[in-house]
């Protein structure tokens, strides 16, 4: 397959992560949400509160991806630099974004006014645009390749709601599942086999145990939905053949 | 403060994270096993089961931490192309370890024997040692500062297990919470002179929305408890003063 396949990394900040305090949801709702609009997640790091860890990461994966998503540290509170050291990763100044402004006036006018802290969540990069926020009053932020989000995976999931559609991609990807109470080490020639006799596919073996017995889903994955049926319907025989009680789906 | 903080690196290592289908589990996990251990959990990153990104991420973050972390791709199948990277990454061979041999021949003995695919487990970086798997058969793999873990969550805890109380550390941080119905942004300059006036503490301010209404916990963090509790009294106090009432151990 020689079409173009489109990428984006993820920048996930926040001490709260790296400490294990707080269970990270983003990963994987961003991932799923990129698939559907044909963009395949390549890389993924988790950073401190720091700015110079911030602007390694960033200026490494903007380079080399299509696009690249940040979560986390958006906020009002002096932890939230996120917007400071995207700045300084892209070398411009920080601003006030007037319809950002706009908005945050209008969301406080019945919530105490907008104090200064408030008013910290209207700076961005200069020469950014707005993301909007259809759950509270700060927007998130897009400047060149860059999506800057908000850490709280519910505000975050309006944020990706307000770009769906709106950012080039390719085919997405089709995952299909198999599964059946198999030792994935049983069935390793057989998943080798079924990968190399349909080029283009990727299978992924993903054991686990469960009521006190291993089994094992197979996921077949390609932008080629019709590639992934003939990949998964010869496996499926083999391992039937082999002897497996095999469950589309996965189990 | 100037005594010596230790730090890990974690790489993920795994399609099934990047394509949203997997909730990644292991990076609270192992963060919260580190701060237990005196080792701060200083960054982490997820790569596809590529051998040019595995090698890249293990060889920048061994280098500059003092323990690096792998998750996944330690299995039986085509997929599990871990330790032939970190042999790569490393510059080495790849061996059956003879330990590993005899537990997986002894673990297979009574599973259907120790068919080619299940002797791949044995394969480590030559020169390694293992990390008993309390689990499952296939033992984890220790190589100069690197810990290759398995990428099923309650595997990787029967290898922490086994690694307790084994990795020289510092002093753990300590984290404690305070919460209230606040919002954030009325309190930032609160938080801010808080973190100020106690050099040594982090304080991190974290929003959430629940019942129809915000609120936001904060939590302190310093290897020095005596330093977290005069911290978290005069932020409690001045929370109290403004007139919020707060909880201890958050809301």
């Amino acid at each position: 397959m020689s079409e173009r396949i489109w990428t984006a990394a993820l920048v996930v900040i926040g001490d709260e992560i790296l400490s294990g305090r707080t269970q990270d949801k983003n990963v994987a709702q961003i991932a799923a949400w990129l698939n559907v609009q044909g963009i395949r997640l390549a890389e993924v790091r988790v950073v401190a509160d720091r700015e110079e860890a911030i602007v390694e990461a960033v200026n490494t994966l903007r380079a080399r991806n299509d696009y690249l998503f940040t979560t986390g540290g958006i906020g009002p509170t002096h932890d939230d630099i996120t917007v400071d050291a995207i700045a300084a990763a892209l070398g411009v100044g920080v601003e006030h974004h007037p319809r950002a402004v706009e908005t945050l006036t209008r969301y406080y006018e019945t919530r105490g006014g907008l104090t200064e802290a408030r008013l910290r969540m209207a700076r961005v990069p200069a020469g950014a645009d707005l993301i909007e926020n259809r759950v509270s009053g700060a927007p998130g932020i897009r400047i060149a390749n860059i999506f800057i989000m908000a850490g709280v995976p519910h505000i975050t999931a309006g944020m990706l709601d307000a770009l769906t559609g709106t950012l080039e991609g390719g085919r997405p990807v089709v995952s299909k599942s198999i599964g059946g109470w198999v030792a994935e080490s049983e069935v390793a020639d057989t998943l080798r086999q079924a990968e190399k006799a349909h080029e283009g596919v990727a299978i992924g073996s993903y054991p686990f145990f469960r009521e006190g017995r291993v089994g094992a889903n197979f996921v077949v994955r390609s932008p080629d939905e019709a590639l992934v049926d003939r990949c998964l319907a010869d496996l499926t025989k083999a391992l039937e053949d082999a002897g497996y009680q095999i469950t589309v789906g996965g189990i």
